[in-house]
């Protein structure tokens, strides 16, 4: 079956489920009206259901490639690309003033859930751009706005984020690139990247790396490195793009999925760059593409999810045997927890975006702590369903699901790389014990007495429920309490169990609030029978601590040891 | 890293968790000693090690093809299986009148679990032989024996199961290949079987097909099907493979993994065949063999866990990111959790061995219902375990599990179809809630009160962990007596979970045998603080019921309506 953008299903979420009516009150977002989004929402299903979607299979049977050290991207991949950006689908969210549409994250998120179903190996490049302008928006000078914003919110050239090298994967501040000062302003970069995504492409007339490198008198560690615009052809004087920078794709990575998103070792060889941002402050400017990013890549995993169980929903109702098997109560199970466990991620990632969009529409500190905080939680938990929901919906093929042909391995393989980009789903969870309750709890706090006030508010409609879902946000008030206590290590062995607990908590407090506002009491119901009550157990996890892990021998690790 | 056989985690587990030393008491298995096992468990890992493993890689990147017709096996595959055969491990639990070694299932199941960590496609040819020898020696007829079981045991021919129809997948009874008499004592069998694994080998020199087919008189359903030996070469006089009888490859399937492994598409058009067990009951026969197959595939799950586990130990010990890893204490946490899972499933697959083979021994009862319970909970958990340590194993590599080369994804990719063949887990889990509760429950039962005796037995040295057992097994008996009340969709409805629990109960109880008895205490607390507590959401949605997943609306599985 081909994908069909849950348009009503959005709708839903945005308008009773995660508050977006209240950003059209704002003044930066009061074209943000409800038609608005519904127009922009079916014009992007459309968009991604006829366009993006048939291009799909065709990027994993034919991946990306080099011809001569040039980028081939795969079959169809040109023109989905073109309508995507002729759309003005890519500045949803940016700037008026360079192009962009000024509309809230939240929505952007929306159309890039149904792009990221559609095929998630393209919408990576349009990803990556919007947080690229992004960076450049919060952090570029106005000469490097002015020059790249328009081109890149246009979808004429696309962006990239280069950190990560052979040394340095998750440990960022071991990087070695080096950059020099040229003397004229502009600077000169060497070093080699890998796991660019999309760090070549021929569906768009530049490409802009955003590199992360060390000056000279960077000192060592994360504090000592600047962002740096390296463009693969240098804009000439009418802004057009120029001489070739120096710089170039080594090679493609063989994937177990995302073929049609091509995977770079770059080299960059003294190759010309502008400073975004001030020097040695890169991170800081690194970090906003980061987290636009973060979100984004939550966002996907919910769409794969969408896409895989849209696919198993469809196969289940043609599938007989004795009857068809959508009626059979396991797979039915399986189905239906799929469905709860999307609309729950899904929301999650909405209430994320909604309040980075308060955040910038009101300025307060509360939204943006908000914002901080469900980030992680988004990315993580958004993936991991995206992984445990295309799991399933292989399963629900049975042998099918297992043979290429039918496209449903195609979702699990792919969707699998969103739990380790953008941060591995480990990191947002240190993330969020870390850096995320250093306010002593505030942000945990504040967003636990909503979902405490949630089921107060839903006590007499849905008693049971509301129930339920009180006494496990105390038990994680009680335990986000006790990590507090400890030290970083010590949360850190607990840190991934603890994010999962939070995204069940949190994903039953949206659940009960759609019951009690026209949505579905049985998905409800489900969710809090049979999803919630893991939380429990993933607190018992999140409290066991380090001393087990670590008393643990290495040998017994290996296997190399009795018992 | 090359794999490692871990044959002191396996005899510690064999010799001090399930009682494998009760066997040699037993006349059956008077040889299989503790020496016996050692020397056998030493030999094989060193074969696994050794010749087995380093083809493994090979099979992924050339997978089986057809060529004219012909099938051409992926390279090294011809040595590696000769290695195999002549080594006599394909016939370690076979008859020795007939050329096997007469010893336990549990041991052979041992020795298969090593061969499919170094490569589970080649590891799939034994394994279905030996499923079809456990079939010939219960049911066929003494011409038949003599004539394929030395072939068999040696390796000389090799054996498949031809169940799956187009239209008849978990449904068997559905199927509508033919048989009818030929006058001579011999059928002629004609259809299309879909999912044959090894339906053709270029390794062996005959293939010795038993396929499911319906006679003339045969009545509708399960019941009026039965079993022939259908070889892809007619025995001479001699017994040497003769003419070719009438069937052929139609294709094979481009599969997620298991590249090296021909799953065929076979096409039967008046193939000359012989009656296995009687006419009619050839389901009683196919049962002997996929309930060996099933046990065999939950090994698999354990053996690839094993083998990914011990990759993404060894990277983790080598990836520096300020220190090793390893050290760190999220990706400690990965490693750990899947160390005390894999030991769990191992257990499990283990005691439902022994079960089988005291069953062999004593002939009583209770140990063959024993065998019967495990066999589904060694399936599932077995494979569960497998996808999610290999999961988890990729996790662990961060970018570098996502690309081919490490091998890591492989694995994934591989393990996935053991969740499915055989009889996806959910057919596993309605088994378990179906069939093997129809004793009103006793063969749970008396689990649980091993369990519960264990958990007293414990009491004195770790009360802790002996309390949290004793308390989840008695909810787990509460639960079990709650199931036997209803209805059978109704129980289906919560099929997986509530196998899910029983799984993780047995595995506290072997973890804590193994802890009092010489293993590792951590590693025991590990797996009661973090594994065990999910027994009690899984419960929740054991219970949970059908009428949610009922009164749940098409619509909103398909995205296609609000909530």
């Amino acid at each position: 079956m081909a994908y069909q953008a849950p348009v009503e299903q959005i709708a839903f979420i945005l308008n009773r489920v995660v508050s977006f009516p209240d950003l059209s009150v704002t003044q930066r977002f009061a074209e943000a009206t409800a038609e608005t989004m519904a127009a922009i929402l079916t014009e992007a299903g459309k968009l991604a259901t006829e366009v993006i979607a048939p291009v799909n299979r065709a990027g994993d049977l034919t991946p990306a490639r080099l011809e001569n050290g040039k980028l081939r991207s795969s079959p169809g991949y040109a023109e989905a690309f073109r309508a995507l950006a002729e759309g003005g689908w890519i500045g949803i969210a940016a700037d008026p003033e360079y192009g962009g549409m000024g509309l809230p994250q939240a929505l952007n998120m929306a159309v890039n859930e149904m792009l990221a179903s559609a095929c998630l190996a393209l919408q990576l490049n349009p990803l990556l751009t919007q947080g690229q302008i992004e960076a450049l928006e919060h952090h570029g000078s106005d000469e490097l706005k002015a020059l790249y914003l328009p081109k890149l919110i246009s979808g004429e050239w696309s962006g990239t984020m280069n950190l990560t090298e052979p040394q340095a994967g998750s440990d960022v501040g071991a990087l070695t690139t080096r950059a020099e000062r040229a003397g004229d302003g502009s600077y000169r970069v060497t070093g080699q990247k890998i796991f660019i995504t999309w760090g070549d492409s021929d569906v768009t007339e530049n490409v802009c790396h955003l590199v992360l490198a060390r000056l000279p008198d960077g000192g060592p560690g994360t504090r000592g490195i600047s962002l740096f615009m390296v463009p693969k052809f240098i804009p000439d004087e009418s802004g057009k793009p120029g001489v070739a920078n120096d710089l170039r794709v080594v090679s493609l990575e063989h994937k177990l999925g995302i073929h049609g998103s091509p995977t770079c070792v770059m080299s960059f060889e003294g190759a010309k760059g502008w400073l975004v941002g001030e020097e040695h402050k890169g991170m800081a400017a690194m970090f906003t593409m980061m987290n636009a990013a973060r979100l984004g890549v939550g966002v996907q995993g919910v769409a794969q999810a969408e896409a895989a169980l849209q696919q198993a929903v469809a196969y289940a109702a043609e599938r007989v045997q004795a009857g068809p098997i959508l009626r059979h109560p396991d797979v039915r199970r399986m189905l239906a927890e799929s469905r709860a466990e999307v609309f729950a991620a899904r929301a999650i990632c909405m209430a994320c975006a909604v309040a980075l969009d308060m955040s910038r529409a009101t300025g307060l500190d509360e939204w943006a702590a908000r914002a901080a905080f469900l980030t992680p939680i988004a990315k993580a938990h958004g993936t991991d369903v995206g992984i445990r929901v295309a799991d399933t919906a292989v399963q629900v093929h049975g042998g099918m699901g297992y043979v290429e042909e039918t496209g449903a391995a195609q979702y699990l393989r792919d969707v699998r790389i969103t739990a380790i980009y953008e941060g591995t789903n480990g990191i947002q969870a240190m993330d969020l014990v870390g850096r995320k309750l250093a306010d002593g709890g505030a942000a945990a706090m504040a967003l636990l007495d909503e979902i405490l006030d949630g089921a107060k508010a839903a006590q007499s409609a849905e008693p049971d429920l509301a129930n339920q879902l009180w006494q496990a946000a105390e038990t994680l008030r009680e335990t986000t309490q006790e990590l507090l206590d400890r030290d970083m290590p010590d949360r850190f062995a607990g840190a991934v169990p603890y994010l999962s607990a939070f995204a069940r908590v949190l994903g039953a407090h949206y659940h009960l609030r759609a019951a009690t506002g026209g949505g579905s009491k049985a998905l409800a119901r489900l969710y809090i029978a049979r999803i919630l009550p893991q939380f429990a157990a993933d607190l018992a996890a999140a409290r066991a601590g380090l001393a087990d892990l670590e008393a643990l021998d290495d040998a017994v690790l290996l296997g190399q040891m009795a018992g």
